[in-house]
């Protein structure tokens, strides 16, 4: 599940006639505020003026699930406007929104269901139109989203949508495994799917680390691989109706034969090496695999998988299969003997044996199998979803064999990339692009993936939100859907509307920083917090690269690098600003003084924060960070100096100061923390180094 | 339950010697970081290091309840720490904490029970001994209150402690009539009481605006009284155990005879006027009023009486009995007969008569009545307990008399009095501090109120907390705990602790900000940020006296005014700086230059602002406020010039200057907001008068 690459910068220039521009515009023909971009948008004249007689009604077929949605939609719509909606009176005239909605969807939500809604805002009234519950629900969103503050109070545009989704499988993989992620911290995110319109959440739910789920007929996987850690089975059954309100289905995935440590501390039957095996604290691709050689591996499966079955309605269910490194295999002479008298000529080919097996079990039990790249072998049945993590390369190589998958490689949330940088990554791009149309269809969508090795239920939300966001609008709005500007607009907004929905993306950080500064005094606490919005964590895999004991599952999460956003809008403004300076020529003296006073800002950070570090030792530990950055804005500083007083540094001089730069770099990693402000400083190091005459 | 009163800065100069060397004395014998201050505190030598492996054991007598605090006391240990904790393994050594408790308490929790208890740390382990479970949950939260992040990890002081409450009665009310406040926001209201060791929730659950008890024998007082925002008896009875988990006793109030409207809407017969009635939508002293005159009042109280008793077991009833202004008894003829007849020469008269009716009712049900001021009237029995919201003069001269009472006059949280001045109110002091020994028992302690004209469930933590925090703290600490500069310095470290708990009286700004300004550039948002922060809502009952049309309960809380702090950290170090600053006789520079800089920012809200009030109703409800502001930071700019100018303002300009100010509060007024810095403003303006010349 692994990809390597660099981390770009994202089109900021693309940015800077917007950030000119956006005010002026305020009330012009520019996109909705509106995440994911709906297919089609009419905009109409006039506004609907949402009061406290606000009423919704429905029409045509009802279910239960529409109540409850509507009463979700009330509780949200009280809190965007701040408006008491009191119960209608018995004698009140036609509703402000009526939703209708032709005939019910599958009891279990189904891959390709109709999704699509249209509807019409008029300043009399508003209708939503849906084939079925799911178009109904997710018209309620829009409609939400569509809300804002106006000079005259709160008020939806009037707009006729059609809308339907471009993909028809759009997830969010969620790993319990590696970190439990409490219920209800896994539920906020279930609404913050339903609200860009995600319908799969897809539970990561055992690994190395973690066995999660109660299993009745296999006590021992939960109760010695979880640490007490653990979904029982109501829960998941009230977790999964909670999705299915959301039009959401909800697919499990056991990882096997690798990633199962966890199953082998009750069950050491199962493995392929000796054991006694105990839980996992550390990461990576670990020895462990359970033994494809063995029949009594396939009963427990079978037995297994018949309970997780009932347990887990939905049509697909994921079985891993990726990152197995064979060594326990190769240690095994029995192993050995058995795949030298099947003339197996590689481990390969007996992940590919147990890959099959495992598959016909599934079918068995009337479930569709799902895995990861290894899964697809030659000659392996074409009922498999293929889960990519290593690209479109793949995924549309599978497709012309006839394949269906999903995207995940460019959505691995975890790594920290920007939100641009996902929005760039099309399930349907690359070489898929080329593919015949019947094949395409094989390109069922994409999964975003939020692996747990550096979060807890205190921080994932930060890692998800709002960049899910972005990944959300890929999967659903139409092809042609790719301004980068207008969709970091459009995420800001959404951001906002998050938190109402109750995630805590943005509301965890200060009491994190509390936590790390315990009491402190306003000039005090302002620097760590300055710090905190001013770094990213480490991206890719590089996080442990520069420390010297290995995390565990056992880490606490409660350092500054657990606190950081993973994109920082505050950077990202900074760059923004350095840029058109540097684009006039080093001549715009208001962005200078801007730019000015942000940096005689950031030196200050260290000077400040040193009380702290004295006296908490988790302070203590971003201290290089805090240095390393400080220093880092004074070479912007005296750069930008340089460039004022018209005396450009020379080549020696320019090198030494970049060179710096790296060095300050390497001693924020040392807090696993990266400065996203760097390409900027080294934007204004060049420019001096060219610098024009000013005065 | 009304008083009046000005508003006073409290001692701004006790904290000045406190400000230049709090950070000196971190390690030394200041007092302990525990809000209230227990009785008695001796410190040891070193401390007990809080890591992964920490455990909790119970020893002594044991009920389920002390597991549930268990569980509690271990996830907020996590959250304050962020390390994870593992289920301890069966060969662990002796616990970190053990918890003695000797027996059990009462059954429901009855007034006067032992809550004592001791707390030993020590670098090896920490031990609780209570009595009974209720000194036991307080030794947990003054455990939890110990644990602070040291330069090497998290720890716990060395201590001993011997703790017990100074007052049995320590109390919050809140008004769920006005405003429905929903379940979970009153939980995690119990939870900051638990924190601070108050033991009586006072549940206001009837008034003018709303009915909010589910009755099986008189439905239609909550179907009809309510708007359908009523408790189901389920959720009150769940409610009650959730208290009784924390320590808390439940006492509600059923407000009679007057402040009854919401029940005559169902059963107009109750009433002394005509009808039909219908829910009040207005604040204030209303007419409507029970018949106190006819037997089937009676007959409805005691059978409703007989379904309140059992729904809440706590001993003592409180019913109300404040604010009749006799104007539906004066207009109705047979009631004027009846006082005739009785030979009643007021409504004075006729209200005790009832009153005597209703206790002898709740009598028969075994309830203890308790009741505002109004209810204690010659001749009343002396089983009564007073609620004083007239003041302690009041309570003496009732406990003299043999009667008891508890405070309220003073701890109005809705008037947005501060801390210190809460603080600076004991329930003994005044006339009270002359009473012989046992009538001074009779004084129970104290309530703080939090009345719900202009709160909901999002902003209603912000009004209560921290502030009740100090009350909680007067309530509980020995009488001489006075220090108001050690008292705000703890009450710091406990805001940031109760948002850990789950309060959201910080977290709640930002969104609502966000609501206000709709979608908005940094530069606009950070300006409605600063100004939230350094303004306030009116105080006392001035908020509508300068606003056109009167608010209701209907009308929506997404103002300006509902989104700031009832008392401002920022405006209190800002006076702090000032005074300084002036003491200095105008000679500190660094303090000008924070004074310079802080004003200086402060004259640029309105500009800054003013592109969101051109987009958004609600911020350009906040308009008049933000322009008075900035202009007034100005004047006191203007006047810091002067000082540093050497050139006095003349006795004409400073009186000009002064006058511009009062003008600019006014304004302020208008969006019923006020400046705290107002004090800071006229004395920078007073010492330009006489400034000094500099250079």
């Amino acid at each position: 599940m692994h990809y390597s690459g660099r981390r770009v910068r994202w089109g900021l220039l693309a940015l800077l006639a917007l950030l000119g521009t956006r005010m002026l515009h305020a009330q012009s023909n520019e996109p909705l505020n509106v995440m994911p971009l709906p297919a089609k948008v009419q905009r109409g004249d006039g506004a609907l003026k949402i009061d406290s007689g606000f009423t919704l009604t429905f029409a045509g077929y009802h279910e239960a699930r529409l109540d409850r949605a509507r009463q979700r939609f009330l509780r949200q719509l009280r809190r965007l406007t701040g408006i008491l909606l009191l119960p209608p009176s018995k004698d009140a005239g036609a509703a402000t929104l009526t939703v209708t909605t032709d005939h019910e969807s599958k009891p279990t939500q189904e891959l390709g269901e109709d999704e699509s809604y249209t509807l019409d805002v008029a300043p009399a009234g508003a209708k939503i139109h849906a084939a079925n519950p799911l178009g109904a629900l997710h018209g309620l969103q829009t409609f939400l989203q569509l809300i804002s503050v106006t000079p005259d109070g709160f008020a939806a545009p009037a707009v006729h949508i059609e809308d339907q989704p471009r993909f028809p499988w759009r997830g969010l993989l969620i790993d319990s495994g590696r970190h439990f992620i409490p219920l209800e911290v896994l539920k906020r995110n279930l609404d913050g799917m339903e609200a860009v319109k995600m319908n799969v959440f897809h539970w990561h739910i055992s690994d190395y680390q973690g066995f999660r789920v109660e299993s009745h007929k296999f006590p021992k996987l939960h109760e010695q691989g979880s640490d007490g850690l653990y979904y029982t089975q109501e829960e998941i059954r009230d977790f999964i109706e909670y999705a299915r309100d959301r039009a959401i289905r909800v697919m499990p995935e056991f990882d096997m034969p690798g990633h199962s440590t966890s199953w082998f501390v009750g069950y050491p039957e199962l493995a392929s090496g000796k054991g006694p095996y105990s839980i996992e604290r550390k990461w990576g691709v670990l020895d462990p695999a359970m033994d494809p050689t063995e029949e009594k591996t396939y009963k427990f499966l079978n037995e297994f998988f018949g309970e997780m079955a009932r347990l887990f309605p939905d049509q697909f269910f994921h079985i891993g299969g990726d990152e197995v490194n064979g060594k326990e295999w190769d240690a095994n002479a029995k192993i050995q003997a058995f795949k030298k008298s099947r003339k197996m000529k590689d481990n390969a080919e007996l992940q590919a044996y147990f890959s099959g097996r495992v598959q016909e079990i599934l079918a068995k039990h009337k479930k569709t199998p799902v895995g990861w790249d290894e899964i697809f072998v030659p000659g392996v049945s074409k009922t498999i979803v293929i889960q990519s993590w290593r690209g479109t390369e793949a995924l549309a190589a599978a497709a012309k064999m006839g394949y269906r998958g999903i995207l995940s490689n460019g959505y691995y949330l975890d790594l920290g990339s920007t939100a641009a940088r996902h929005y760039a990554v099309d399930p349907a791009g690359g070489p898929a692009a080329l593919l015949m149309p019947e094949q395409k269809k094989l390109i069922l969508g994409g999964e975003s993936c939020m692996w747990s090795e550096y979060v807890n239920g205190e921080n994932i939300d930060s890692r998800i939100w709002p960049r899910n966001a972005a990944i959300a609008e890929r999967l659903w709005s139409p092809e042609g859907t790719t301004d980068v500007a207008s969709m970091y607009e459009r995420l800001n907004a959404e951001t906002q509307r998050l938190e109402w929905v109750g995630l805590t993306h943005r509301a965890f950080q200060r009491t994190m920083l509390q936590r790390i500064a315990g009491p402190a005094s306003p000039t005090e606490f302002g620097a760590l917090l300055s710090l905190a919005q001013a770094l990213e964590h480490q991206k890719e895999y590089t996080r442990e690269d520069s420390i010297a004991v290995q995390q565990t599952s056992l880490s606490p999460l409660n350092r500054l690098v657990d606190a950081v956003y993973p994109e920082s809008d505050f950077s990202r403004q900074f760059s923004l600003l350095v840029d058109r300076f540097v684009l006039s020529a080093g001549k715009d003296a208001v962005l200078e003084a801007q730019i000015r006073a942000q940096l005689a800002d950031w030196t200050t950070i260290d000077d400040r924060l040193r009380p702290l570090t004295l006296r908490s030792h988790l302070a203590k530990d971003a201290a290089p960070s805090s240095a390393a950055f400080s220093q880092a804005a004074k070479v912007g500083l005296d750069a930008l100096d340089r460039i004022r007083k018209g005396a450009p540094l020379s080549d020696d001089e320019k090198k030494k100061q970049l060179a710096a730069l790296q060095t300050f770099e390497k001693q924020a990693n040392q807090s696993q923390l990266t400065m996203p402000e760097l390409p900027a400083f080294q934007e204004l190091v060049e420019a001096a180094g060219n610098a024009p005459k000013l005065n």
